[in-house]
């Protein structure tokens, strides 16, 4: 299995008056990203979690490099991979490119959390599990 | 004269499902922040900035830490200081708080460019001048 | 008493590749005027609704037109007046406009609802004296 | 030929402290409706028409009726046809369903313009011919 990768076309909606991305745009792209990896990779839509689970995956931090203006059209390459498990949070690598120039890379921290999203809960053991599976690969598959 | 602080609601349209802020909707808020900080200090609005001088500033590194989250109806007080100016650059130091809790805090990074936003690019001598009056008012003035 | 206004600038993120507002963006105002409507003049704010109150007023139906161009900085007053109030709706009249030009005028009809937003309920009877109380002055006091 | 169609998931960005679509974001998918439109079935993309055409479709009104809420997960079903055409000018028809329950139904006007979207300008002829076609196959093929 290879790193998790989702395309996303650049739209009108995600353009400033400067005809390129509005960073903020980036980031609902992000999260699409980020759910669609809990979807089809841990096994956990974003309507399971939110809704039977009870449960809430806020970011904690965020640090990204922007290195080159996207524009309405573009279809972005977005990849997803963990880097490191803990308690109760992940570490996620998540960066976007097209036509292979590279346009942003991202670090986030994800935290899972239960009962209106305020303290921090340990990983559901079966969650755990897939995303370490994924952690693995992703050190040792995805040259 | 003191930080640079804008006072901003948290309203219906920046929560989530799990009742607290998206976190995508703070950079709205954080960009409405500079956008000020621009208009009040240094003396040029968006719109002469994105009109006659047919310019921008866009956003080339963000690193955010997310302290605790923010409900409907907070008001959230952003302050933002400038920490560094590089001849086209400059680096901001922003945070948000809440009846004093600290909510985030960020550093972004942000680029003057000319003709589509793709070259960085001198900033002209008033706005440099400006910015630089503002760095030093940061570091001394606002204890 | 005089109609409700609330003043809204035009900011970057509202604005399109075109430079002028994204009329998706308009909507994010109007939700926002409807929101200090109901904090300032009905007496709910939105975090006291949606929190301990339990309940929910999705809009029904929406009408629009919009007339002319919003840009960059620009500051629009918006105007809002109930028009005419049922057992669990309320309809009403919003315009924005710009230095004396109207940009756009709708109509839309909110509906109360509790636990979880799916059925029609009967408006509190302190919520529906105060609507009533607006709409009279609506008609009578705004000439 | 038939009704232009285009799937669109319901995610995390959509969804408000309700748990439902927050309206004004059905307004993006409406957007992102019309540009795949445009660009499969009018032979013009956006970053064309915005682009080297220098022209914009900026939306004159719009009339929804939102008939149930939609959630987390829902995979939303957009259908398009034109229903008039004008000189400069399209009137059409969308609508949204969810597992054969319609969640919202619409009708918008849309004007061709040209630099800096305040003008109606006529359509071009290749582009009008497109929206006759559709409209035919509208009104007689998709029964």
């Amino acid at each position: 299995m290879s790193a998790f990768t989702l395309p996303q076309k650049v739209r009108f909606q995600h353009c400033d008056p400067a005809g390129i991305v509005f960073y903020p745009r980036y980031f609902e792209m992000v999260t699409a990203t980020v759910e669609e990896w809990f979807a089809q990779r841990l096994g956990v839509p974003f309507e399971t979690l939110h809704g039977p689970l009870g449960a809430a995956v806020p970011t904690a931090s965020i640090s990204v490099d922007f290195h080159a203006p996207s524009r309405l059209g573009d279809v972005l390459e977005f990849r997803l991979r963990p880097t490191r498990i803990g308690r109760s949070s992940v570490r996620l690598a998540i960066d976007a490119s097209c036509a292979g120039e590279q346009r942003l890379s991202l670090e986030s921290t994800l935290v899972f959390t239960r009962e209106g999203a305020s303290k921090p809960d340990s990983w559901p053991e079966d969650i755990r599990a897939r995303i370490a599976r994924e952690l693995v690969e992703a050190v040792t598959g995805d040259a």
